[in-house]
């Protein structure tokens, strides 16, 4: 058992996705649980936990990434609300978003543009303020 | 003419890339001048010279997603010298392949690493500090 | 200002995507304002007024590229229509889907077919002949 | 014509894909007759029908690119009950998922995770033990 | 045995690709001589002797595809010899490029770009005249 | 520490890898330990050491997404090696490419039997019988 990287990944995750990320743990526990239990360990337990970048500077690189790959809208949605829950702006997302018109095109940016949409959408409706 | 948009882009391309980045507008100017243009002008002269988002900031978007993508191999080497010419550390860069092992996998990580280790031994013979 | 990129741009953009392409543009002017224009001026006000490539070989690579890419499909289905209106037929259209069976694979020219396939069906129910 | 391989091809997409994949040759046959038949014959009537691997190890190859690629879910989908149908358990498709973090990184295993228990769940509701 | 699609594909192969495609087929014969038989049928016997399109409009899209997805370099500098073969001038093949920056991004366009560079060098050492 | 997942990891990588994963191991150590460290922890010591699919099994998938995905060479040829280390054949190598062709396209089917290619003559000349 892993505990330590478990518990201290489930901290980093809920300081970073909230509520969002949340729902995709869910989801996976009943068919792939070791999944949801390596997400939490690997990534948040690990990675995120390392310091040397700030969690702003790691959420502007994730992303940059998804946008980029532009293939994992659900996980650009989470971490666009990471974005904005751990100090970016909205004008900063939309800011990635344009960046990565640059390196991966303009479809990619405009996805990434209205992935962004829905998520500020969200969050008015649920009265958060940035 | 863009003059305008042109001679601002050269100049924040200058401050980002230093000689790095000026092989690769060299060696396009005799088949594909106007490409060279565009790069200066639409990357550099647009988006770069934005503000919203820090130099450092764009450049680990950039190193973040090239390192996802993982098909740009001499853009990856001149946005990570780019990243450590606008002040991110050696330390940093790293972190960035690290955190791309989580979004694009391990070979994405790995791949990113060995090119930091090149222009990190290259900035090491050029006498540079980080 | 860029004001005569734009103005060409924006009637390179009429001629090529008719309706199609208002509706990305118009859903990106709250929330993205400088993306919106950005891609009126570099890609229809820039790239696809140079010539050399007539607009019906230009809308060729962008459709072959975009089903070969697979991560866009709003935008294929914007340039399927695009295609359409400088001139392919729609037999030409699926036969750069079959040629993506080569250099993508099977499922990206499935997938860009069915895409055509809801375009063929929009552009029937208002009545367009091609 | 090349009606041997066709008719191999379609014998062994039967046995591969059962229903699942019928969807969609069949919602091709209208615009694209010529890439239902092209995707009878060469995937199914010369490769899948080549031996040297069997079945289960052709599917698990399919479903690890597929997952690994993420832009094709519904090809993904038919794969993953093609392997069901061909010996894979669940929980072996689970496993592919997992093997694909990382190689492809945690949101191409999250997304085909979710594809697979979307397949389970319809595989369920229509009395399919495994 | 396939022998009308091979005969048709080795004709349209040597017509489009010329002594450029042939390394690629010869280099695979002694370890998948399947493989070097199907790259012969599937994609030149049944695909490019379609008609449909143009030669030179299938080479337009085979390049695009190729430099917009960025993993294939071999691949893609035999298919712009192929299209230089076929009728495509050394100014459309950059103007693909330039196009490829709108839809995959500055780098691909960048790859590509010095790709057709070195094309162009190897076909003026052995006096081609475009 | 993590100490029984490291030990877990670095016996499986062993036997999978022999020495060809070495190479890239080591050539992390000094500006990326902390990566090189996660590369025997999360995908050797928590993923292939999990059972469910036998290590053949999960190595035609790592060989089937890693020639899909086409941007990681270098970790392509150490599954080819560790594939051929666990049970593969050279044929059944060789039919993961061929069944690549289908999903991901020729280019990447081809790239793939290159590096094939060069990892049997690697172990031809160090002697292995397969």
């Amino acid at each position: 058992m892993d505990s330590d990287r478990y518990k201290r990944g489930l901290a980093k995750f809920n300081e970073i996705d909230g509520r969002a990320g949340e729902r995709i743990i869910e989801a996976m526990k009943d068919i792939a649980p070791d999944l949801a239990r390596y997400t939490i360990e690997f990534p948040f337990g690990d990675v995120y936990s390392r310091g040397i970048l700030s969690l702003k500077e790691r959420e502007i690189a994730s992303v940059a990434a998804l946008a980029a790959l532009g293939n994992a809208l659900p996980e650009l949605k989470v971490h666009i609300n990471g974005a904005l829950n751990v100090g970016c702006t909205r004008l900063e997302i939309v800011e990635i978003m344009i960046q990565m018109a640059v390196y991966a095109g303009f479809p990619a940016a405009l996805n990434g543009t209205f992935a962004a949409k829905e998520v500020f959408a969200e969050r008015d409706s649920s009265g958060q303020e940035n």
